[in-house]
């Protein structure tokens, strides 16, 4: 499968010498989701997997609960970029108008941006129980995803989320930005009907709110991440009931949030 | 001054034991930013410079084309997190409530998305010819950067924006997301009424769409990053007339568009 990336002339200056060359470069491109006929958002993003992208937007937005939602999605590429049109079913057309409804009231109250801060960091919703996972899974997951970034080998600049499933298989996503990545990831583990509350999704990025957000809503017990988290990207992990593992390295990882789902002595048992 | 950042209890899985410890971690607070009592938008931010960030990014959204035009600006902070009041003098006010009328229009027009795309890329303000930058003048600039990153040593987490005066003096603006760093550096040049056309603009992350139109808005003609840009990020600053410089690590930069800014030349005159 070719890669959304091209190669670009440009001047290298190297030991005091500017030569001419090319670079791979990643494509960023604005895609546009529309429900019903009305964009929801843009977003800056790679342009691979816009379905995954688009449904894995609306599920992790709350739009829709399930891709079944979803009675139809077209992909019209423009010159200016992608637009992802889906049309929705009855209860979360309805859900959404009302939704747009609210939106669209009073701007200017007396609260003066109050409000728009508990908007912005709505508690993640609970995760279920999960499954245990052993620190040699979690190593060898994340060897599993560094051996399957195409765009990230060609371009040095794309995030990949992963999935590792219970029996030790991955699926990965790749974006140039890494909620796109989580999304995209979303929406596939979805269309797939791969359960995602019984394995672990791992980021090459380091962890935002928005991604303990985005794996609360799609039930994810475990988010592991080679870079290290915020102060409230922890919070809402231990509130959100998330395993929340960060500076994932080849020598080791860091648990910043119910530890108990990762165990050793699951490893120890495997081996002996 | 204190950096926002705090040490959490972590476990950390090092040669097959888990070990009880913490780890400084950065605080990442929704910000939202209010003009005239209504809520333009909520950012995951680094709380730090709110005055240099709500300033920067009015400028590059292009509601303000002065600090000048604030008539009063006011922080507060909540539980939930910060709050940045501006009150803008007439012309602003006016404009940006005629802006507000338009985004109110019909929602679900016939084209789909499609116009909202256009809206999303529109066309870098074109800067002016600037000065041109030697290859270790650019270097020392990185040096200098890299040394002036108290939150960046920190936590390893938080992306830094820098501007290269001629004389080579270096201002610094640290954030965990990359666009609140080049805010709060656009912002706090308009509040110190440094001339950012005669300057460069470097980066510690790779280059999107974005950072090109803020670099752009405030006319700087070179923006230099330490990771890659996006082709989309290379064709606006190539339109926008900006000298795109990639890829700078210890051994070399690559330039991606108007070159001619970038001199070797410089540096051997002067050392001669």
């Amino acid at each position: 499968m070719s890669q959304p990336a091209k190669p670009l002339h440009r001047l290298a200056w190297r030991d005091g010498v500017m030569r001419d060359g090319t670079r791979v470069v990643a494509d960023e491109v604005p895609v546009a989701i529309v429900h019903d006929g009305t964009t929801y958002a843009v977003m800056m993003a790679s342009p691979a997997d816009l379905a995954d992208f688009a449904i894995g937007f609306s599920l992790t937005e709350g739009i829709i609960e399930t891709p079944k939602e979803v009675d139809d999605l077209e992909l019209v590429e423009t010159d200016l970029g992608w637009v992802v049109r889906l049309w929705l079913s009855e209860r979360p057309r309805s859900a959404l108008t009302t939704r747009r409804r609210h939106l669209t009231g009073p701007a200017g109250c007396g609260l003066c941006g109050v409000e728009s801060l508990s908007e912005a960091v709505k508690p993640a919703k609970p995760v279920g129980p999960g499954r245990p996972l052993a620190p040699l899974a979690l190593a060898q997951g994340f060897d599993a995803l560094a051996a399957r970034q195409p765009l990230g080998d060609l371009t040095r600049a794309a995030h990949a989320a992963a999935f590792l499933a219970p029996d030790g298989s991955v699926m990965v996503r790749e974006d140039v930005g890494r909620h796109n990545a989580l999304d995209k990831l979303i929406g596939a583990l979805a269309r797939a009907e791969i359960d995602a509350t019984q394995g672990a999704i791992l980021m090459t990025s380091r962890v935002s709110v928005e991604l303990v957000q985005k794996a609360a809503m799609a039930g994810a017990p475990i988010l592991a991440a080679i870079s290290a988290p915020s102060t409230l990207a922890v919070k809402l992990a231990d509130d959100a009931g998330i395993t929340l593992v960060a500076v994932a390295r080849a020598d080791g990882f860091e648990v910043f949030s119910h530890p108990h789902r990762i165990q050793p002595e699951q490893e120890h048992a495997r081996v002996a």
